[in-house]
């Protein structure tokens, strides 16, 4: 292996290989990695074992390090393993001697727990606060354009008629089971995993009740063990959560797609939105939305990849856990980015008129037909072969006017039940 | 194709291909079709479609048919596609020409949705209940077992003393996090898709709030096309719940067969829960445990095959929607079997004592001995200098006596707080 | 758990856990069996192990056997643990005491590895020539249709004009790639596991290379542990195949369900071939083709499925290993499904003509109309404006005769090429 | 969102969504893109698009950039969305307005393939070189440490005798099947896909054959519609190898790990490659193993994220395809660091003697001392029986001789048959 003969000595050839870039990711972390610090101090210092001094000093190096994340000046370079390292470099460069003690009683596994689990909480509020506008701008169009119909396929064939107003509120109200498994994941981060130290406890007391309030969790994951088991599988959870979310914009954005084709032309975008080509003037390329599928896609592969990773190890601490961090801090900004842009689109969406004036789609209206002969009185079987029997000698004749009037239909949306709804999911994490 | 050279008529080899196991699978659903049949009659009943007389003699048969499934009788001959039509055709029979009225204003479509959100419901819901049987044998063993260590490993290297008690505890906690997402499944479950027919609604004037009280729904899933869109959704978020136990009982029999490898000898079991060899006297193999970390590690891949048939479908029904049905319910009767199993087996485990009393696991202590010189006032940096010339020199002398106190430590397992946080999450569905 | 309470020995419900189905799924393995069974006492034989008389003895009755399996008559009864079992249990039975040399040098682990390794063989086999007739239905369609054009999408949007020829025979093409790896997996199952016994081995001097030669592997797996580490590995080998062919299939099948829809209305088939509705006589569900799609699919997924239950384990058996027998052989036996049901349906695909008479696909002739100009001597960048400045003015008359002259183009499909790569590729494992 | 409320104009929100990190990625793809430019330009040329003096220009300043690349001074900047309009605005900017006759006949669709393609086969060449070099690696630790002995398990239960030789070699030959499956991606790969333009061809007189030949691929992927197909399947059949060769290391990883705990202490490393605790100094945590085997089963998941992506979209280019690079790269990448490391890390193992002597293992004997008297003369039951009987007894006394001779056993490894069948497999691509 020519790798190894330029010189590098071995400590550089593993070093090279395990460090990864984690550096770049905790940068995504560090500010969550302040607060547990902060935390962990004041605990500390209720506990004994720091001065009120040292407790004051340690706070205002800690508050200055936040600012600089805030401010984006923060940085980890690459004498650090991590930010975890990083910060209580500079804890002790500026506090001094006294500095050291803010490792007593932890470990570097429960400092990542401890970030991991309020990174995810404030992501999954931020993911759910952008779901919720997507939400309404869906339910917006849903009302705008409710009068507007649409042929509603089977199998891909044309079936019966459905409208924009049901295609726009459809994946509103699917959105609202979404949030459900966001407040799942939710609930789940909201348990503080510090004082786990490696996955064992500590024989120090340390108060993990205080800590658990400082940090703002509801809940203490109390068991030290289960509480480093939570590491892959918090993360899967989140994942779940994304994959459901993941999974309604893949299937609107395929919809998308499909309806700018030439073939069915039932919405389109500005100019500026899509990809055109001058010599092909049809052409309205919707890239944004294939890309908006295919990262979605990516996502909803995510929990496979952490079970390919944490399946069938034993409980205890792994180094293989390290690697679920990228594709995680990845599939969170992709997520954030999908629902922002699919919000952006939509508010610029070109609804067609008329779709259904093309002849090609009279016999959506059939079983409408069948079911008004009905209600006036007919058996449907017998209305059923009468219809048929029109249809065969070419006599039918579609009525156009449609009148759906049950809950959730064409003629009666129940958008103010829907949002409702949407509000009484939400609460549950509040 | 010889295949087709056997008499077969076209229709045949078409039939044959699309039929599947549907007969079979659907007799676990048949109970939820009689009821949704119920509910539907009602409310056709009270729409005005069919007389109360008709209700009546409907109902009957209902009850006939709903008794027959409950004595194993009911069947699902080769002449009927699948349960709606064999029911259908029963009622027909039995009540006459009125009979043919059940079907207005409804599709196979919200059939089988009705069908899979009442099966759901009531799987989750025993599944909720075996795991929490299992949770408390856990619990139990725990308080049991809580004074008997065992090492505590990270990177599969002996780490720092670890217990039964908080073995056996951190399985039982980790439940919760699994609770919490049957629970959102349940949620997403509790939504009655009645009444969107072919999944664009229906002309008639039909009741969908009267059906959700009838069949027990918390909710109404409003729009049509987002309760069709369930289809494939439903069973997913039902698989993530299950993927998400089935993690936990995979972890925990991964530990469970290493834990009775001759090079752990931790635990065992009686002779005949075990496979043995009469000629090798020593082997106490786990297939049990191998078994549920095998089904579990299965299950766990389901999400991927839902997703891998429904990716990229756009919206509107598609007969793949049909091939989901084998695996989902396979998974659902394989995890109740892991989890009564699971519950069995614990209840027979061996425990054994004195494992820490081997001189290969006396370096456990040393981050012991270094907390406590710290305790006793010494700085961290000297005490862990001092133990690492003690351990160099050979002088290093374990003190096996170990003082954890903290919450969810060795020596406080918070057992009660943590049945107390099931018991909090448990009730989010009730 | 009550379930234990109905007066089952424990005993019962292990087993119960344990069996499974393997005794349905060993009748696909029987014959293979028999004949691992045959070469194994031949072997016996010449190394002394057994006389020559017990030998012929065996064979009789593990002709008898074999007989029995093609004939349908051959059943493993409850009592029978697995198919190797019930043959070791007849031979024992016919032949006597001497029947229990059969076993010697051998273990149950090596019997399935043979058993999976011969049945992958045949099976790959059976699907190469399952492909191959597909292959050439689709070379045959290229030929029929190649006259007839399609558009050509980009994005969904029309991009180019395609052709009949083109879509057909880019399937074929796809194909050979899928061989490339059947061939592979082939070539991996091609190694004789025999003799690895437990996994280690046995001191019995046993003749390897015989039974190699006597079951017509074309290989010896020599270390007895990688034979071992085969279980698993080969039937993921074998899936990847099979996935490659699935996702050959399946988009094929996308495409087949799209062009049927009334927006493309590329395609028909006859109407006993799909699934129609007397009352929406435009409605073609193309149920076959979805339940391709579906099955490749969950064909596609397999591979994980087979890493999640394998992933992490350390060498050495398992007893999770067995569970990855179900979705194997059900995998073989859809994908046999859906090549011959795939081809079957294509022999009556209807094909549309003057597709590209309407026009809404006008400007898929644009990019022509630019290569025509370039063709004549006008620089690219200029008859590209120019055909800019025709569209917007609404002059652009498409020029609708074609000439792709290069090869694997409209106007040259080299089908005799792609034939005869399909030769050269499938001689491989020859 | 407030995003957008920053004064970026709609172009940018699109435009930084749509752009990915492709210029970092397309870095490596760079040279294979300007090889395609030369043989395209060559193909023009003779094909009378651009004069001699024209295609030495472009080649002057092709071989300029291939120069730039090799030197690592080769940069996309911002400007660029890819490495294709770099390369072609560099053209422009050196040789003038003629540069622009490059893209005749051609689309970023299929220079994108031909640099997939050219990437694949030097990739997969340079993997078999490193798999090789891991191979030899492996065999010669196996003849090295032949006569030391292992106990082998079976459910992870002590079983038989194994052996060091065994064990390496083991993987050793596992690693042949991977190369089959390495060749077999390779195959696919080495076809030409230029020429197939947007993919639907075109109207240029191209010669396709003459770029195959230029371009050194041993096969013209000759449908234009199937080349642009295997743009996400070939990716995905690469993957399908790197996953095969990934899920032989991730085991061999596990192993070690496993066999570096303190409860088996059957190998170990030296200081300055594990990672240890002066505190714990019983700690050699074997990170580098767990993150090959994290790395490695995150490239087995890798064709299922592609199937996530690719799976159920029609024929035609589609966006989402752009999403497969990154992880594609990364995945090779990471695998060549997989095998380079573990090469290293192999080669500093240190293997412990006289394993066996721990009397926990006596009983590893037991099958051997069975079979011994069977050889003796005994019929196998009786000899069980009479061992069977001794160890009830305690009068078991393992007699530590082994002597394995059939092919592949401890004592008879057949190092150079398994060398031999290395060479026949990597030749198939040669």
């Amino acid at each position: 292996m020519k790798l190894w003969d330029k010189g590098y000595t071995t400590e550089n050839i593993v070093e090279r290989f395990t460090v990864g870039n984690d550096r770049t990711l905790d940068l995504k972390l560090a500010k969550y990695d302040v607060l547990g610090n902060m935390a962990h101090a004041k605990m500390l210092n209720k506990s004994g074992f720091i001065t009120d001094d040292e407790l004051a000093q340690m706070l205002n190096v800690l508050e200055e390090i936040l600012l600089s994340i805030k401010e984006g000046t923060f940085e980890i370079e690459d004498e650090f393993e991590d930010v975890h390292s990083k910060i209580e470099h500079v804890l002790i460069e500026k506090v001094g001697e006294s500095g050291k003690k803010i490792h007593t009683a932890r470990s570097r596994n429960d400092q990542i727990l401890v970030d991991l689990h309020l990174y995810s909480k404030v992501e999954i509020k931020e993911i759910i606060v952008l779901t919720e506008t997507l939400f309404h701008t869906l339910l917006r169009l849903a009302d705008e354009h409710k009068g507007v119909l649409l042929p509603g396929y089977t199998h891909l064939q044309i079936a019966m008629p459905s409208s924009f107003g049901l295609w726009f509120s459809a994946y509103a109200e699917s959105l609202i089971d979404d949030i459900t498994f966001l407040n799942a994941a939710y609930q789940i981060a909201d348990q503080n995993p510090l004082g786990s130290a490696a996955g064992y406890g500590t024989s120090f007391p340390i108060d993990r009740k205080m800590t658990t309030d400082l940090l703002g969790f509801k809940q203490l994951k109390y068991n030290v063990v289960a509480a480093q088991m939570g590491r892959g599988k918090l993360e899967k959870s989140v994942t779940f959560a994304l994959a459901s979310v993941g999974s309604t914009l893949a299937k609107m954005s395929m919809d998308v797609c499909l309806y700018m084709s030439q073939n069915f032309n039932f919405i389109g975008f500005p100019k500026e939105l899509t990809t055109g080509s001058s010599i092909m003037p049809h052409k309205q390329n919707p890239d944004v939305f294939e890309l908006i599928r295919g990262k979605c896609n990516k996502i909803q592969n995510l929990p496979t990849e952490i079970m390919a990773i944490t399946n069938n190890l034993p409980s205890g601490y792994h180094r293989d856990l390290q690697l679920l961090k990228e594709s995680f801090i990845d599939a969170i900004e992709s997520m954030k980015g999908c629902l922002a842009v699919s919000d952006f689109m939509l508010q610029h969406i070109v609804v067609k008129a008329d779709i259904l004036k093309n002849p090609m789609y009279d016999y959506l209206y059939s079983v409408e037909m069948v079911n008004k002969l009905v209600m006036q009185g007919m058996t449907f079987r017998d209305a059923y072969k009468q219809l048929g029997q029109d249809i065969l000698e070419g006599k039918f004749i579609p009525e156009k006017e449609i009148s759906h009037t049950h809950e959730g239909s064409i003629g009666n949306l129940c958008l103010d039940e829907i949002r409702n709804k949407f509000k009484l999911v939400k609460q549950a994490i509040n």
